[in-house]
């Protein structure tokens, strides 16, 4: 390795490991963390992520990337060096773009405006949260002139958590997805929903955590380089390739809850423990992008864990841990069960179907708002505007709605589309491995995923932050992004439990 | 205050900030981490350390401190500032006659101590261990020539864990403790032990562990700022005043292990709960010395916790919880029993009258070492003919006995004195709040502690580290350090267990 790579590599590692650290104390603050603890920690996690930040952009990095881009350009380099100076360059220039006095103005208008927003979806008062979100609003303006654009804001704001994606992809191809979703949903609110009555029962958290466990232990997910603990809100977050932890929580009146958050989840972690061991310590030992990161996720939960196969294979074993609720249920009225469509006011409670709807409202409208082209006193009546033409509901309050998500609270504008488009291409993953994998049906029947955790590590995971999602998709499977892939699966799964969709599209 | 206080607080705050991340990482590495964590996480805390000690030591903090002295001088701080001051002056002067090659020889020879210690010790072999025990020592000996002192080597290494405490008090104190303690022990030993078969027997550890719990929240542990959670070796540590973190382990077989480290740690999670909230996220805010803290610990565990009026309170609840094992046991069979003395190989498991002949013996050790009075091929013989002298008893092996703690293996050399400190200590201080509160035993066996705690809060617990340990202990209890109420103490106490005892020593 030339001197200049080492030399950008040592000064990126401690860098790395202040941003693994404030993982950890994040991880903690919503696991373990006593309430008392709230207030220092959140100077904890401040102070290191401002010393990260420092420590990165100053001159001295930028000249060990000059010289390492040199290196590169004279072949000197190895690929992985290659796309770890490309991928570093670009967040590097990014991060200086940003004026100090417009992180510090944001960071603190975020943190008000969660305070604010946590009050707000309390009190059911829009009213409390709009200045924040003004104000928000408007330092999103900031930033993405700051960084600057070639198209429209948004296309900045989205990079951050989609790089190498534009705002017109999304654009597209949430279209197509509407043109077709929108009627599907219509027709399946038209028939009979299958009865859910056996899910709604009791749970113990104990039993239900034991039989996840196993399931994702099936899976590949390895408990000797991470854990699965209780939070409020399930996420997963890693610490290193050998420390990725998964969070969840349990309804003990409702199964489902528990179980698809465990294997979502699980689909992060499997994707984080498999980066390449290479990768550790640099900016490329984390997930491509969110969309991505959410295929994988919405692949375990939905494609393996919502399928018909799978539950041949487990059923069986749940029924044997919840004898008083599943005992006489047979297999097909659970299946159908778990996956019943009902449109409903709130995303993260949301069906696989009706999902993929709650984000695209939401996209529309944060761009809106970053376009300048609707004012944050309008977005309530447009929200319900939109879940009524989408969705055929309209929410009974802005808590129930408009307030319902953290995200605009902190200024996280751009991150709502990625989860529509990891479930997009989680279907596009899809199609591609069932080509390399024809029997994967019958192999998860009988609980082998090896062969799907293996296609995924060689064509997704390995890769980390090397390639952007466009690139690596294309590489995965061959395609570009696009909805067909998923209105198929949609289609042709929920004809065979809502009869009347056979109608809708032609496969 | 001050601009110049200020601007010195502004400044410490986040390398405050980082030690505390640091120990957040530590807490998670003994209690949760996974196996496969451990590799990044070493780096992360030595990331997280470094950049604490680098952040202190720039010519910047030092204007800051001069220019704050300058404050101070002309009257224009208060006393917990001019304390802030003095102390931190004292860290800074340290820290700057540490060479930085000498700090990383050290690092990376404990870090390799480390690692031959545990394998030394698994497989009885001193030799492995003694060339790296030997470079420590080495490192020892430079590190006291760099920081200098004026009568001997031990003096500034003992000043690194117990501020203020000259080498020659420990010695004088030590003698005294001596001359009286063998004679006690050796009286104990000739008298028939009591029968201690009921602390043997079937204790669910979450029983344990909700009884610990329930008492130490009665000793007023508040655990909306603090938690308890396992760990294969106890421990406390705190990230803040408002979350401060206890951790224990049950032996299912064997009650007084669990019950004991949790009384013990809370002594230590009480103190740190207890300091002053205006010297939060400032170097003040820990305890004034491990001697002090160790004195919180050993009072509740020893005074309180083995004492009888506490048993009268709490004796029939225990019975209640493990009825299978102490249904039929009289309270005066199980006070006698938590209380048997028994001369031992192992530290960890001592009894309270002869541990502390455990820790005069590693004092007189490393003291020898470092004077270089005595060579580290010698110190397996030095050991045993020491056990021998002083517990009448010899080990079987190195592993059973130079080898059993860990402290050397990382070069802490001068912490082992504090334990016993911190015992006497804790006689001295149960002495003078006896004075006060006359009826303590009467609060205590009607379960109240409110008083306890409030008197330990306004002598010790607040003051953090504005006072050193001789100063501190001056304050609280109006005496300098002695062993005779520890001695009193003993006598009194475990007479009335082991009746012979009662020529040894006239009260």
């Amino acid at each position: 390795m030339p001197t200049s790579l080492s030399d950008l590599k040592d000064a990126l590692a401690p860098i790395e490991d202040l941003k693994s650290a404030a993982a950890v104390l994040s991880w903690d603050q919503e696991t373990y963390m006593p309430e008392g603890g709230a207030e220092a920690r959140a100077r904890q996690i401040a102070t290191l992520k401002t010393m990260a930040h420092e420590r990165f952009v100053t001159d001295e990095v930028g000249a060990l990337l000059d010289r390492a881009e040199t290196a590169v350009e004279a072949g000197d380099a190895s690929a992985v060096e290659a796309d770890l100076v490309r991928v570093t360059q670009r967040a590097y220039d990014r991060a200086r773009k940003l004026p100090a006095s417009l992180v510090s103005a944001f960071s603190q208008a975020a943190s008000r405006g969660q305070t604010a927003w946590k009050q707000a979806r309390a009190n059911d008062d829009f009213d409390h949260f709009a200045p924040h979100l003004k104000e928000l609003v408007d330092l999103t303006v900031q930033k993405a002139e700051a960084l600057g654009y070639d198209t429209e804001r948004y296309d900045v704001l989205l990079d951050e958590y989609e790089p190498g994606m534009p705002t017109s992809t999304v654009v597209d191809t949430f279209a197509d997805l509407r043109e077709e979703l929108v009627p599907i949903v219509e027709a399946i609110a038209d028939q009979p929903a299958p009865n859910d009555a056996m899910l709604h029962g009791t749970f113990p958290a104990d039993a239900q955590r034991a039989f996840g466990e196993q399931v994702i232990a099936d899976f590949g997910y390895d408990f000797d380089c991470g854990r699965q603990d209780l939070s409020a809100h399930p996420f997963t977050t890693s610490f290193g390739i050998r420390d990725v932890r998964l969070t969840t929580r349990f309804d003990e009146a409702f199964l489902p809850s528990g179980l698809f958050s465990t294997l979502h989840e699980a689909g992060h972690g499997l994707y984080e423990q498999g980066i390449a061991p290479e990768l550790a310590r640099t900016p490329l030992a984390e997930g491509a992008s969110l969309g991505i990161h959410e295929s994988q996720s919405r692949l375990y939960e939905n494609m393996v864990g919502r399928s018909r196969p799978f539950w041949q294979h487990y059923y069986g074993d749940l029924q044997e841990v919840f004898p008083e609720a599943l005992a006489g249920v047979p297999g097909a009225d659970f299946y159908r069960a778990i996956n019943r469509v009902e449109p409903s006011l709130i995303r993260v409670e949301a069906d696989e179907v009706t999902y993929n709807l709650h984000i695209m409202l939401r996209f529309e409208l944060e761009r809106a708002l970053v376009q300048e082209d609707l004012a944050v006193d309008d977005l309530p009546a447009a929200w319900n505007d939109r879940m009524a033409s989408y969705l055929g509901v309209t929410p009974n309050s802005d808590a129930n709605g408009v307030l319902q998500d953290v995200h605009w609270s902190f200024g996280a504008i751009g991150y709502f589309p990625t989860y529509a488009l990891g479930t997009l291409m989680s279907a596009q993953i899809d199609d591609a491995l069932r080509q390399d994998l024809p029997d994967l049906d019958a192999q998860m029947a009988s609980g082998q995923f090896d062969a799907l955790l293996q296609w995924l590590r060689e064509r997704i995971h390995q890769y980390g932050r090397r390639l952007d999602a466009p690139e690596l998709l294309k590489q995965a499977t061959g395609q570009p992004l696009d909805a067909g892939p998923w209105l198929n699966y949609v289609q042709k799964k929920y004809s065979a439990i809502y009869p009347d969709l056979q109608a809708q599209r032609v496969l």
